[in-house]
């Protein structure tokens, strides 16, 4: 069976458009939406487990990132990475400013200009890389992380939301 | 600043290309297969967090995913998916089939037809979704589980790799 006979051609059909990786994106963070509203308020912002981060200082990172990268995706005008969001020191205000950036990512995602996903960029003036790798980094690295919040949901006793529903 | 005015027109450049996708799936691989390399022999099937599994099982689903996954992108012949992989039941067994994986990815992902990636199909004959969204769930699975492999080996007092190393 497993010849390489079959070598289909390449071609120039896009394998996710535009639209599509917005929604696969604000899917990813609509499920880490529920997962920052489970979490137990007593526990976002001291629970650890093994040294790492309480989860709320990781929902901080990812908002972050988030917002001021897709403004970054869309101008190429980068600030620093400024993860002191200490204010935002509860649920509450991490919901608010979690669907904050939702509004921001909408807004200026239809701006990214179409050849930024294969251009060389330097994210917030640091993280050098071509544009679609960062956009993927911003994705990625809110799954991992809140994969890792998973693990502190099943060690409170808090079933987390499945893993599919976006 | 945040007007809609500078709207960029939508053209069909790819997003992101064939290979730059393989290359982004198996660069997450080869970091997932460098947190197995980590693993404390005598706690990948037995440790775990809060009623989750062991790391090992975790990892025996990503195989069962990842190579029986690619043949069925390419084929659209799908097989119900296998988890039971109790045979690989040591770290060297399971970075046996995570090569031989790596391998099977490689060789069947030129033969993925460029339409399947827009098509709507059922994997392993249970996952009704679009191809692109499928893929994405793959790589999206194992970042979320790898994520709480490095729960595991923070509270084993190991230091994962860094998240960005591919």
């Amino acid at each position: 069976m497993e010849t390489q006979e079959k070598s289909v051609p390449q071609t120039k059909t896009p394998i996710i458009d535009r639209q599509q990786l917005l929604a696969h994106w604000q899917g990813h963070r609509s499920l880490t939406r529920r997962v920052i509203g489970l979490f137990p308020d007593d526990k976002l912002f001291s629970f650890r487990i093994g040294g790492m981060r309480p989860f709320g200082a990781i929902i901080q990172e990812l908002l972050a990132i988030a917002g001021p990268g897709v403004v970054g995706l869309a101008t190429n005008e980068w600030n620093n990475l400024d993860e002191n969001l200490a204010g935002l020191d509860t649920k509450e205000k991490l919901l608010s400013a979690w669907d904050e950036t939702t509004e921001r990512i909408n807004e200026w995602w239809p701006r990214v200009p179409e050849e930024r996903f294969q251009e060389r960029i330097t994210a917030f003036g640091q993280y050098e890389d071509v544009g679609y790798c960062t956009l993927l980094y911003f994705i990625d690295n809110e799954i991992h992380h809140r994969g890792q919040g998973y693990v502190y949901l099943r060690y409170l006793g808090v079933a987390p939301p499945n893993f599919w529903e976006r």
